[in-house]
Formats: structure tokens, C-alpha cells, sequence
């Protein structure tokens, strides 16, 4: 390091250590606690950030992504992105084929000594920093993850930027915390007859070398950042491998990573950018490549497993997909339950990894304000509550965004297909964007013992499923999820015995439980510093965002003892 | 629970208070602590003590272990234990064959939810009164790890007891630590432009499941405590499948488990023994059925590898072997030094997995406080060190103990076809057990590049490896011990400059670091509380013994929220 930068991390200690001690406070109360505001609003971002996103955002289409031209030599550039909106991105980023994979992460790898050497304060000061230098560019990252997931603006705004952040910053607290429970160095005295035996001991954290973090298309960032940030801090290496469909949210971050690892005088080859081709399949040789000691995966339960029991260098932290449901069982404002699900199943059209998809409703029907309502009378409720958030199409795209995929779409108009539908999908038009294709929730009723909702049925399709009963609601509810995992639940009830009940099933069950949510918060909603995030108790993810057992995997503590 | 048991469980928790409290500022301090008395005086364990463990010891023999003859009903009784010292124990326990595990996992399963239910305080207390009454049959223990493992009599006392019991106490202090990291409860309350959303939220920590503990010959309590206790103290139920020829220690260590949670009112058969016969091969259908939620194993790598790679449900928790290395550079006191590796290699005739086996010495010699040795020299001198050690048979079979295995015997006889034998091992007359099989170290010298001294030779065996100075053999040191791992390395020298290259080859190699040692510390010996015992960062260990990431893996914590 120069004297110049050395004075830049100086400078980042001190600077970050009123935010780092707040952090660390909130991971130990699990109270809410925010340092990003997620208000897109010019009094907190300034008058001009709105225009100036934009234009930033502009800047990339069309275009190389110059930025990360000094990333290690790459064979050519990639880039296949097309908006799910509609206009294709036409962005190139760096590439490297399944034969540069060597000569990558020998590059990567060889600024970790230093990186490992500075210590677990000047690392979570550095990502605090890099953390700070994103929120400042949250208008440019929403359109670029609006233009690659498909979320509506405000969403991949708030989502996107500011919850994702927090989210990076409750890891980095982690890592922190973890780090500096084992102390730096120890006085061992034993006593004994004559003198004592006496030794100094000095633990040091090791990173386990190079953390991959494999993007998924819906949620490039929320989903990456604990892991990416979580490697980081505890003195690993990142190689980004971002999903084909949603590089540029992951370029923006790697290059900022990389301009303030420079700054603070460490290898900005300490974060890399892997995009590829669609169907490359650059994950594979990647996360089985011996530098490799971390793996983060965010996407579908397939490849997740796969890299589960096939990765043996690495420690694999996944989150995969599940069947997220909901337990009604009776209610005093059935009004606002019916407005709370709609909202649920309507955001991001249900493309949320949290999104409710399994509803458990009673077929002799349930007791709420408005009196006994049947089956079929709560499954209108909720159809009308859905229909009331999405009838004006300039309205309901603010809401629904895009969908990511034709699968999505395809899942949407055969809903009918898979039980009475309740509500059928429909088609709206986006006012600004004529190509984009987007869709309205579909409701399907089932009975419980019908099949088709017992996998997962990813975007705006929810079932509406009759059982005997309760009993039988929770039953299926432990056993589907068991099975097939979750990443949320939720139950409504009047009854404290039911709604303990349904806790002690959530146990069994193994996911996090949301009761009688009516008003402002959704069970879709996970909030950093104090909801976690899958529990790895379930298939649906073996990780949870952030725990301590998150961050520990990713060093390891080695020590040196000597007579003193 | 019955009211009785409530009671006793509500003494438990005051009673040993003040010992949590002191174990958990021992593991973050990691200074030096013990609760156990390592001292077999009858000032401390009392005058009768001795006496009533050998009569315990005794009256097993040739018997049924009746004390867990109140495990699930199994379908006969097993026992192929033989001492290393000669005389066949002839004690049988209860055995479920590979078809009966889907009973005997239902039965160990069935008191998960109320022990899950009793909270991390009230599970912590049970075990450190588990670990108390344990103690009080120290003497008894060692008998019994005398007889299955061929440790001579007073390091079986101390590293089979107290040693054990501490470490064990360590592991329950982490899990204690871990568990209450997570607030039981906390509100959150976000700011808005209104009212406050405000949510209670409860955390509760969920166990895996079942534990199993795979024991080994050698250590069978120190070895498999802290894994036993971890899982127990995190909620889980745990079996325990003993090596075939050690199954006493073992069986002693359920029967007590068993007998304090019925006392404090939880079900015995939340700790089951499940002994097999030789060669039975229970440990694999047992680690891959779906009941087990984590797996302790110490062993062979062979076929801890195959649970690392195979063993999908599960997590697991290694202990397997490498290649310790000793890098000798320079010296003040070569006398201290040589005496220093004897005794290392002598006690317990080198079966222990932190025995050194490589010892890196130039082949120019070395400087000394006697001079400029050469390599022979330097050779001889640890040579003469062994045989004071080892050359009068009643005192040598004090610290050499018995082969635990005539493949032990085998290296040791054969250790001449490896390279120039510079001490031949010897066989040794035990004055009370003429039928034990008992050897002095055997000290080979090598060329570095020479293959013998590669892979790990476990007995009484070591390498003095010729090199062309220190700078190889750091060298060889990083790149064996990356590729085969290792439990313990140190390093001799007078330079602090070699002093620092090998302390960052340590980190390189992911090994703790021993300097200098010539008094009464040896590189085998792990102190409970303040030494980490493995890395994980290496081969020879995916876990340590113990930090948090060895505990915080067997629970997951699930959360419900609801507005308040």
C-alpha cells in the first residue's frame, strides 16, 4: 500500500464507525433499524438524482461497460440482456470462457493476503464505504434492475437499493461481530506447582480465498449482497457471476466495489464481474474450481441442490424456492386480509421468492367481522380485493411490473387449468412500455387433495385450497413444506389458541410465520436488521439472511501459541 | 414433565449458574480455565475414589451393560471389545441392526419438542450436571479408556476425563453463547408518516433433529464430547455409535446422560448408545437416514471424506488426520527441544491425531546453543532424547501405552523400509499386562523428495526430512499440509524473522502454530477453553474444536411476527 491510500483506509475507520456500532447494536436487538432511506423522494436524494439516474442509466445502453475494462483480461464481452419491458439493453461486459477460469481466479486470488491482512475493522469500514457510494447511485440501479427483472420502478427502487443495502450492511455487522468475538491474541497462565506455564496465543482470521456469488434474474442485488458482502468483509475475494438476463445491477455494484477497494489501496481484482451468455452454464466450473471456497445461489431449487451435494471445496449457502402459504382460519377485518393477500399475490405479479402461493381455507367456510362467510364467499373477497388493486392498467403496473419470462406468463393464462378459477388472469397493457408483457393474479380454487399445488408454481397464480378444517389446514401446511420447503407463512385466526398452534407448526414446519397481517406490512416484506430471511430449517434455503452461522463459514480462525 | 421433575429441573439451572458464567467468559477471553481437576489425587477426588472406580471398572466385565438395558427395545446385545492390553472385556450393549434404525430413530426423536421447548438455559444446566456426575466416575473412565484404546493409565485419567469433560463443557458454554445471541423477543417499530408500524417478534431456536456421534478407538470421549454435548445443548437428541473396540467409555457417558434427563423430568432416549459389532458398518445407513440432522465424526479420512461428499441431509462435523509437522530451524536450547519432540512422539506411542510425524530439518545442520549440529546430529540427539524416555520397559509403558491395532504394530516394526532408520522401534515388556503389544518410536530419515513421509503413517513412526534449508521446508510444509492436512505444526528457531515466515506459513496452510517449545507444553496437547483444536482449513478437519460455527450449524432459529 502507498502512503496516499493508506492515509484513504485511515480515513474510512473512523469514518464508518458510528454507523458499523449502530449496526452491530441492531443485529444484537433485532429492532428496526435503517441506515439507506427507501424513499425515492428529492428531499432525501436531492433534486437532481432523479435526472441524473436516469441519464446514468441511459449512458450504459448500447454500450461497452467501459468501467470494468480493467478487470483481468478477459477473451471478449457478453451480453444478452433484453428488458423485460421490452427494448433489449445491449450492453457488453467482460467474459471469460471455461478455459480463463484459471488465469481469472489466479488474479483474483492474489490480492487476498493483503486483504486478509488489514483486518476485520478496515474491511467493514471498506464495504461500508462501497455500501455508501451505491446508495448514492439508487435512481441508476433501479432502472437497470426495472430493465432486467421486470420490477415496477418504485419497487426495484426501494428493493433494489436501499432494503438491498441495508441488507449488505447487516451482513457486514455480522461479519464484524464475528470476527472479533475470537480475540486477536490471549495470555494463557496455568497454574501449577511451581511456576505457572505461561503462553501468549494470537488468532488469526483466515478467508477461505474466493466467494462466488451466483445472481439470480429477479432480485440481482437483495438477493446477492448478504453473501457478497459477507465474503467480502471476512477477507475473501468476489467473483460475481450474475444470472444472463440481469448483469447490470451486479456491474454498477462490482464496479464500485472495485473503485473503492483501489482507493483504499487494495487489489480491486478483489471483485470481479463473470458475466456469460445465455445457457453458458459458467456456474458449474465455477463453483466446483478449487479457488472457489464460498458459494452464494440465489434461483431455482434444481441447480441449487445440485450445487448443495456436488460443491465439496467450497461451504454452499442457497436459496432455492418453495411453497409459501397462507393459513385462514377465521378473522376480525376480513376486509383487510382480503387486501393484504391481494397486495401480496400482486406485487412484482408474484415473481417474489416470498410471495404467498398456498392459501388453506376451511370448506365449511370461516368466522369474521362480517359474519360466517363461506368458501366460496372468502375466495370473492379476495378475488374483488385483487380486482380493485389492478383494474386501472396505468395503475396496476405500478404494482405488477413485468413478467420476467414467457414461462411466467405461460403459468398465468393456463391457470384455469389447474382447478375452478376463481379469478382469471389478465392481460394489461403498460402505458409506456407497449412490448412489455404483463399479468394480473390468477385465483384457483383446489381441494386439499388435489396435486397442483404441491409444487411450485412461480408468478401470479395463487390457490385457494379447501380443507376439512384447521386441523387439517396446519397438517398439510408442516407436511408440503417439509417437503417441497418455504420462505414464508402466514396465518390468520381470532383464536390465540390457533394462533399458537399454527407457531408450534411453524416450528415443526421450520419457516417463519407472519400473523393476521391486515395492515401496512406484508408477508412478502423482510426487513433487514430484524426479519431473517429463509431459516434453512426447510428445502426452500440451507442459509438464512443474517445470522451469525451465515458469516462464520466463510473463515476460519487459525492460531499461534508461544512461552512468554 | 411431572411437577417432581419440574423441580429438579428448576434446581439445575441455579445450581450451575456460576459455571456457565465462567465457561463463557473463558471462551471469550480464551484464557486459561478448567472446571474439571486434572489430577488423579485422592487430596481432590477423594481417598476412595481409586479404589471404587477400579471395582466399578470391574464388575462390567463380562457382563450386559444393564444400565441401558431402559433404551427402545432393541433386538440383541453386542460386544467385540478386547483390551490393547490383553484381556477380552466381554461386555455386551444393546445392538439395533440397520433395520430397526427407523424404530429406534422414532423413539429418539419423540422428546425433541419438549427438550427444544425447555430453552437453551435450562438444556445448558442439564448438561454441565451430565458432565459433574461424569467426573465423579473419572477414575472408572479410565479404566474403561484404558482397556478400549491402550492410553496408559494417568493420560487416560486426564484426557479421557477432565480433558474431555472441559472441552465438553466448552462446547455447551458455545452452544449457550449461540442460542442466546438471538433475543427470545424483540419489537420493531418503523417510523412513518403516521402511526409507527409496530411488531412483536418471538425467535425461537429449532434444533436439526437427532445428532449422531461417530466415536473413534483411540479418543473416544475426547474426541466425541464436544460434538455430543453441542447437539445435546442445542436441542437435539443424539445416538452415539461407539467404534466397535470402544464402546465402554461411551456406554458410561449415556447411561449417566440418560439418567439426569429423566431426573430432570426429559425423555432418556433423547441420548441412546448404539454399539455395533466389528465391521458392522452401522455408521452409514445411521449418518444418511433422514432423522439425522447432524453428524460428529472423528477418523480415518477415508471415511470421513465419504460423509463430507455423501451425507446430504445432514450437517457434518469432521475430525480426520494429516500430516503434523515440526519445522526445525535453529535453537537455544537443543536439549529442551529434542525432549520436547520425544516425549511428543512417545506418549501414547504416537496414536494421537496432534502427534507430530514430519520433522523438517536442512540438511546443512542447524545453529544450536551447543553449536552448529549437523543433520545427523540434530537426528541423534533426538534419538538419545527417545530412548531416556523409553529405555527402561516399567517407565516407558507409563507414557507409550499399548498398540491399539497390530497395523500400528506393523509401521512401527517396518518404519526401516521407509528411509535410513536413525532409532529402530522396540517392542517393550509391559511389567502387568505381558499380552500387550507395546512399541517405542521409531525415527526414520528421509530425503524431501522422498514419497514415504507423504502420506500419514499413524503410530510410533517419525520423519526427520532432509531439506535444502529452511526455505523448503516451509515450502513443503504449506504444500503437504494443504494437500493432506494437518492437526498441529511447530516450528524451532532462534530467528524472529523465521519465527514470522512460519507463522504466515501457517495461515497459508490453515495449521495452528507451536514455537519454540522445550518446556512442559507439547504440540500434542490442546488446552479446553483456549486452544482450538483443528481448523477447519486444511484437510484434516472441516470443524474446530470448538467455535461458534461448530455450534451454530445444529439449530436454526424460526421466527413469527404479528402487530402489537
Amino acid at each position: 500500500m502507498t502512503t496516499t491510500s493508506q492515509t484513504t483506509v485511515h480515513e474510512l475507520v473512523p469514518r464508518h464507525r458510528e454507523v458499523l456500532e449502530a449496526a452491530v447494536a441492531a443485529i444484537g436487538s433485532r429492532e428496526y433499524y435503517s441506515r439507506y432511506p427507501e424513499s425515492p423522494s428529492p428531499r432525501v436524494y436531492g433534486e437532481e438524482a432523479a435526472a441524473a439516474g436516469e441519464q446514468a442509466h441511459r449512458a450504459h445502453l448500447g454500450a461497452r461497460y467501459e468501467a470494468l475494462a480493467s478487470q483481468p483480461a478477459s477473451a471478449d464481452w457478453v451480453g444478452d440482456e433484453v428488458s423485460p419491458y421490452g427494448p433489449t439493453l445491449d450492453i457488453a461486459y467482460p467474459h471469460y470462457a471455461e478455459g480463463d477460469l484459471d488465469a481469472l481466479l489466479a488474479d483474483v486470488r492474489s490480492g487476498v493476503d493483503d486483504w486478509r491482512d488489514a483486518g476485520p475493522r478496515v474491511r467493514a469500514a471498506v464495504c461500508v464505504e462501497i455500501l455508501d457510494r451505491i446508495n448514492a447511485r439508487s435512481f441508476e440501479m433501479a432502472h437497470a434492475v426495472m430493465h432486467t427483472t421486470g420490477q415496477p420502478f418504485v419497487m426495484a427502487f426501494q428493493a433494489a437499493g436501499p432494503h438491498a443495502q441495508d441488507r449488505a450492511l447487516e451482513a457486514v455487522a455480522y461479519a464484524l461481530v464475528e470476527q472479533e468475538r475470537v480475540p486477536a491474541e490471549a495470555v494463557w497462565e496455568k497454574p501449577g506447582k511451581g511456576e505457572p506455564l505461561r503462553m501468549t496465543k494470537r488468532f488469526h482470521v483466515v478467508p477461505r480465498g474466493i466467494g462466488l456469488v451466483i445472481g439470480c434474474n429477479t432480485f440481482p442485488t437483495w438477493n446477492s449482497y448478504p453473501g457478497l458482502f459477507a465474503s467480502l468483509a471476512t477477507g475473501n475475494a468476489v467473483v460475481v457471476k450474475p444470472h444472463s438476463r440481469a448483469v447490470l445491477p451486479l456491474a454498477i455494484t462490482v464496479e464500485v466495489a472495485r473503485e473503492v477497494l483501489a482507493e483504499a489501496g487494495f487489489d480491486p481484482n478483489l471483485a470481479v464481474l463473470a458475466a456469460e451468455a445465455d445457457g453458458e452454464g459458467l456456474a458449474k466450473p465455477l463453483a466446483t474450481h478449487p479457488a472457489i471456497g464460498v458459494v452464494d445461489y440465489t434461483g431455482g431449487p434444481g441447480f441449487g441442490t445440485w450445487l448443495e451435494q456436488n460443491v465439496h471445496q467450497a461451504v454452499v449457502y442457497t436459496e432455492k424456492a418453495g411453497l409459501n402459504t397462507v393459513l385462514v382460519d377465521s378473522t376480525d377485518d376480513v376486509e383487510g386480509l382480503a387486501r393484504n393477500l391481494a397486495f401480496s399475490f400482486t406485487l412484482y405479479s408474484g415473481q417474489m421468492c416470498t410471495a404467498p402461493q398456498n392459501v388453506y381455507v376451511p370448506a365449511d367456510g370461516i368466522d369474521t367481522d362480517a359474519g360466517r362467510l363461506s368458501f366460496d364467499e372468502v375466495a370473492a373477497k379476495v378475488a374483488d380485493a385483487v380486482r380493485a388493486l389492478t383494474g386501472d392498467d396505468a395503475k396496476a403496473v405500478q404494482l405488477l411490473g413485468a413478467a420476467v419470462n414467457p414461462d411466467v406468463v405461460e403459468r398465468a393464462d393456463h391457470a384455469g387449468s389447474l382447478g375452478t378459477e376463481v379469478l382469471a388472469s389478465r392481460a394489461v397493457t403498460h402505458p409506456d412500455f407497449p412490448d412489455a408483457t404483463v399479468r394480473t393474479p390468477a385465483l384457483v380454487a383446489v381441494d386439499a387433495s388435489d396435486e397442483a399445488y404441491t409444487s411450485e408454481c412461480f408468478g401470479p397464480v395463487a390457490f385457494l385450497i379447501r380443507t376439512s378444517g384447521t386441523e387439517e389446514s396446519l397438517k398439510r401446511f408442516v407436511e408440503t413444506v417439509r417437503e417441497h420447503g418455504a420462505m414464508t407463512a402466514s396465518v390468520y385466526s381470532t383464536s390465540e389458541d390457533v394462533l399458537a398452534a399454527a407457531e408450534r407448526a411453524s416450528l415443526d414446519a421450520g419457516v417463519a410465520l407472519s400473523m393476521n397481517l391486515t395492515q401496512g406490512v406484508f408477508v412478502n416484506q423482510s426487513a433487514a436488521f430484524s426479519d431473517f430471511h429463509g431459516t434453512g430449517a426447510n428445502p426452500a434455503a440451507n442459509a438464512t439472511l443474517t445470522d451469525g452461522h451465515y458469516v462464520s463459514g466463510r473463515f476460519r480462525v487459525v492460531q499461534s501459541r508461544r512461552h512468554t
